[in-house]
């Protein structure tokens, strides 16, 4: 049988990762694919480096829709990125008839209704392992591995940059800003990271995968995304004296009310596997009501992690697109006429425990006005630590008003009811900051 | 389009799994299939027990062979175990025409070569997920996530019952036949718990991963096989000290010379994630040369988790049987005739590190001695540590000699070699014990 034909558009990081393990591996893939697999033509601005990489046999071009436009090419492999020219082109891919693979997160968390739609109508499948935890195979685990269950919830580390700063803020005891510039160094964050450092990029894919748990329509917009420019080095010494590390999660849940849909730093305890991956790894637990919990690792990025998905994507079209259109795995695991309406919770109906750190005055009955606040509002406690303020290492501590830290685990509550009364609690005189709330997942 | 219907042999504790979770998931699954999945039919030897759990609707009957000659059933789920009956009754449903779902790893790891040709000849699929690692959906990562990679390494801990038994061991400090005890006591090791404490079981799913991850046949009588039964309380103390933690692994890996197929108790680096799984659960690193280092985790065993996967695989075939069936997922992974002969390795032309401990006369030279033999064969040391042999806690320590205990761990040498070096060092007058020698795997 003659080869599978694919194009490839954009020959960057991973593009050039899917070039170079296809040619390595092209034999073994062969073997299990029951068909050769090959990239027959490559568009990219750059056609001498494109050309270059792909080798001699290869048609190398500028125009994109030179690629699509060739009825010898089965599968269009779509590695441009972002929302612009990218959409356009696979939405054109799709009317041609092709098959489309992506690692285009961010165009699936906005765009993905419609091109999901538009595949579907023309009977063709897009494929994405590559756009969620690299090359993690999390969407085949939620979309086929665990099709028995009842998604219950999904947390993970899926944004290496911030994971990466994370680790080094723990161990070197570095703020911020210090743990930033040192990935910018070592190439952990681009040069703008902003997409990665306010949880942007970890929201694309917790979207994406709510979706596919839930049965629900991809709704980027809906989804709560903070960053972890605001965490400070005393916050995770503080955590880890309380038995918990913070990890940027993206979190998503179904609940009687709806589904939550949520990016923000955590504190996790310690003793969870997801607590102890470290540097940027990528690392997803997923909670079924059948299998319990369960967790997937791995790298999620770079050149040939990410290739590792896209390929396993071609191997299953070459496989897939001789079964009927209706029986192939659904975009979003649950057949289009069968989506579930669903909504996404706003932030504040949703139900998680708090940490809380006061820089209150040094005085009697501080605390016991702090907690009434708490007790009021039908708020329990689940831990408390209070540490002379000199502790948090900040410069210009010597006020006149001796100061200490009081640190604050709380149990479940209703994120709109803790607004309330941390909004009461700053209101106090004897609050001489603002307050510092990050939430807490127990994960069991 | 009416439900596909499957025929259940074995109403035990996975088959009941499956009847409950597919009645309670029965809408969710269908949603994400496109086509409902009934058990129709079950066959048990306690007819009443079985319809109780089947409910009103399902024919329950004593003989499984009336199952596969329903000419309504599409799907025959064998989970009655073993290599006897379980065996005739898949080669008959095979020959009906029936696609198998089947968690009998014993079987497969035996039989499977002949049970797969048989499946392809008759152009139908035998589906294994629940065989490996319980709901942990591996097979499904082995044979489809990661089809880009050459595979080069796999390390599991795939067997619960010894897992749960060296957490016991290392938090309670306690010995093996004590921390056997309590595991039965707590259901997590069987009356006769031989198959899993002597590693068969773990074993048997090595196979088939070692199968799938190199295109090998099923080699069960190839594998080496060692459990859990000789570990001392002591070696576990010391090699934590070393920063190791002591697991039994399932380690299959492919080398220039052939595959290495292997279990048996290993040091493990602390702070590898998978050092860090505890109790009953299962976790498979898997090691690719484009997605670099993966790892699985979740439940290996127990009614509902299993059934995740008994299930998992009912989806796969209903979407998969529409598809030509050389185009189908290969039974393991790789096509049929492109099979590999790569020889599974004796032992003794295994490459890896060792842990030794000697108890040895508290005199002057005998490191020398010692250090002199492995000197002398090539074979380098990474870490040694030497403490008094009353920290072994042993009974009836107070001997005439002076004893000291020497632990040794080394870099990679050939088992061969090592062995031979274990019996020079056996020979040694100051050498007062039977040497402990464990394998270590870095995992990096």
């Amino acid at each position: 049988m003659k080869p599978i034909q694919a194009g490839l558009l954009g020959a960057g990081t991973v593009g050039s990762g899917v070039l170079n393990v296809l040619k390595r591996n092209q034999e073994e893939i062969k073997r299990r694919a029951g068909r050769g697999i090959e990239i027959t033509m490559v568009a990219d601005l750059d056609t001498a480096r494109a050309q270059a990489l792909a080798g001699p046999g290869v048609q190398v071009v500028k125009d994109a829709r030179a690629v699509i436009a060739n009825p010898e090419i089965d599968i269009v492999i779509e590695l441009i990125g972002g929302y612009g020219i990218a959409k356009q082109l696979v939405m054109e891919a799709i009317d041609a008839g092709k098959h489309v693979v992506t690692a285009n997160k961010a165009l699936l968390a906005v765009h993905g209704t419609e091109i999901f739609a538009a595949a579907h109508r023309r009977g063709v499948m897009v494929a994405f392992e590559a756009a969620v935890a690299g090359g993690i195979p999390i969407i085949k685990a939620l979309r086929e591995g665990l099709t028995a269950n009842s998604i219950e919830w999904i947390a993970g580390i899926i944004n290496g940059t911030t994971n990466f700063i994370l680790s080094e803020m723990r161990d070197k005891g570095l703020d911020f800003d210090a743990a930033l510039k040192d990935a910018q160094r070592l190439g952990y964050a681009e040069a703008d990271p902003t997409f990665d450092i306010e949880g942007v990029d970890a929201a694309h894919k917790a979207t994406i995968m709510s979706a596919i748990a839930f049965g629900i329509p991809v709704q980027f917009d809906r989804a709560h995304v903070e960053g972890i420019t605001k965490l400070a080095a005393q916050d995770i010494r503080y955590a880890e004296q309380l038995g918990y590390r913070i990890k940027l999660l993206g979190i998503t849940k179904r609940t009687p009310k709806g589904v939550e849909l949520r990016v923000h730093p955590s504190l996790v305890p310690a003793k969870r596997l997801i607590a102890n991956v470290e540097g940027a790894m990528n690392a997803v637990m997923v909670q079924g009501d059948a299998v319990g919990t369960t967790l997937y690792y791995g790298k999620g990025a770079g050149s040939e992690p990410t290739a590792s998905s896209v390929i396993a994507d071609l191997v299953d079209i070459t496989r897939l697109h001789t079964a009927d259109a209706a029986h192939r795995v659904p975009h979003l695991a649950f057949q289009p006429d069968q989506m579930s309406d669903a909504p996404v919770l706003p932030m504040s109906e949703v139900v998680t425990s708090y940490y809380l750190r006061l820089r209150v005055a040094d005085q009697a009955g501080v605390l016991a006005k702090v907690t009434g606040l708490l007790a009021a509002a039908g708020i329990s406690i689940d831990a408390m630590l209070q540490r002379p303020a000199g502790e948090a290492q900040e410069a210009g501590d010597a006020k006149a008003v001796p100061q200490t830290d009081l640190i604050i685990l709380t149990h479940n509550v209703r994120e709109g009811t803790m607004n309330e009364v941390i909004t009461q609690m700053q209101g106090l005189p004897t609050v001489l900051a603002p307050i510092v709330r990050i939430r807490k997942e127990e994960l069991a």
